[in-house]
């Protein structure tokens, strides 16, 4: 247990992210209090009801005013909504950072809404599991993980080195980003794979339907690698795809012209360019090791 | 440990596969004697001195004969050169059987060397991890796992029902199938997810230096799911998509169909559409978790 890093650390949306973030902050305990925004009144109860933070309520004027930290972990298309609801109550020389996936939109929607005074802090985990809602948070979810700050030009640097003191004491490695880089190497690492595994899911789904249960019965020769991201929070991923379209649509160009590549070589028989193609993948694969993200 | 099944048990291939099945037979006690025939000098040495075999061998005239079983554990364009060179040494009473991915290539390349009085039988465990060679393989890899048997027209049932009871002592749940029906199977659950996964990954690899680098450093967020099954033996893969070519094409197109509709959605905007598909396709990953396969 170290000294508190914040008094008070407001959580705006306590869905996986929000609440792994409070169990992480109250296991390492670096608020002395933890209180949650929450849109849904059954989200808020169940959080509170766990402990995971002490008050958690659906008005933003019951828990926003006074919070050093706010962290926004809504769907990116809620965020503007959010923007608009907490703005009137935060407090001078507040923080305010938020966990999407896509920097540019949040940008967007949120950087408008801060008062002057408020240090804005774009951030986004490079955690997370396929489960949703407040129960199914980890307190160590960030442990070993990156942690990506994109903050704007002007940021106050003590702000910025106290939002990167509290990723880096709950474990995470922080990493300094551009927004606009941020979208793309997102839109290959996480964005495009999402978008794969969520199309063969549902292709096979839509299989006959003797078919599709003997894709359950032998999922195991490969299929259920996909089907686990193929899990996640619809709402999240719909939001996600919608903000970040251009970096995502070019990415994916790359990879259906690679694809068509490897239908042709295989329609004419051409094992060498597939052998080939499939050795190269190995040596990411041990990269990923070594960088121990595996 | 129960009476043996067999007395001597020989593994044409003694890499990830064929070296697991050794180990599953040893540790239950299946067979008196485990032997190999193996190309590679340095693999055979290696699964002596693990002591995953008895005897391992390049020579099929040393081991082949007097193994009441032989198993074929190669990858399946060495299939046809196994045929000829174990034919001449088999047992009559012996029991022929596989693991390949794709049965009736294997049916095509083997049965025609099988002798009067040998009882073939293909099969193929849907287990498996992206490790080759014998270091690699696992007591206990078959455990709760389906094995997948397609056995020709008049095969001896009483065969049958020992290779079947063979499986179900290692842990395995026994299916039995027609062999074009598991190649369409299996070219859905297991050779569509490995092509898309070598080719993401491959997609990845192909970017500038700089953003190859951050692949690998924020992996976590989705990408690092594909590299598993994208760092699968490359030859033995590559002849997979040789050997079930029409399967793979076939269910290759659904594929590209549904993910133009998704990128079409993408581009236009329209989040129902996105968030319609991304909700149905939890339901596969339930049932996985339901099935014990997850």
């Amino acid at each position: 247990m170290t000294e508190p890093l914040f008094d008070t650390v407001c959580l705006v949306g306590i869905g996986h992210i929000g609440s792994s973030l409070a169990r992480a902050l109250r296991k390492h305990g670096l608020a002395r209090r933890l209180v949650a925004l929450e849109a849904s009144p059954a989200a808020a109860a169940k959080a509170v009801e766990l402990g995971v933070v002490d008050r958690a309520e659906c008005d933003p004027a019951l828990v926003v005013p006074g919070a050093g930290l706010v962290v926004v972990a809504v769907p990116i298309g809620a965020v503007a909504e959010v923007g608009a609801a907490i703005a009137p109550h935060l407090t001078p020389g507040a923080i305010v950072s938020d966990v999407g996936s896509v920097k540019l939109a949040v940008i967007r929607d949120l950087a408008p809404f801060i008062p002057a005074g408020v240090a804005f802090i774009p951030g986004h985990p490079i955690a997370g599991t396929e489960h949703s809602g407040p129960e199914s948070g980890l307190a160590d979810l960030f442990e070993g993980r990156w942690q990506i700050l994109t903050p704007m030009p002007g940021t106050d640097p003590a702000a910025l080195a106290r939002l990167s003191d509290l990723w880096t004491r709950i474990g995470s490695m922080v990493e300094i980003m551009e927004p606009a880089h941020h979208d793309k190497v997102l839109a290959i690492t996480s964005h495009l794979p999402h978008l794969i595994a969520y199309t063969i899911v549902g292709t096979a789904s839509d299989l006959e339907s003797d078919l599709a249960h003997e894709v359950i019965k032998f999922s195991a020769s490969g299929f259920r690698d996909f089907t686990r991201i193929a899990a996640s929070n619809p709402v999240m991923w719909r939001d996600i795809f919608l903000n970040n379209r251009e970096s995502v649509l070019e990415v994916l160009q790359r990879f259906t012209e690679d694809l068509t590549a490897l239908q042709r070589a295989i329609r004419r028989g051409e094992g060498e360019t597939l052998e080939k193609r499939f050795s190269e993948t190995r040596k990411i694969r041990r990269a990923i090791i070594d960088a121990k993200q595996a």
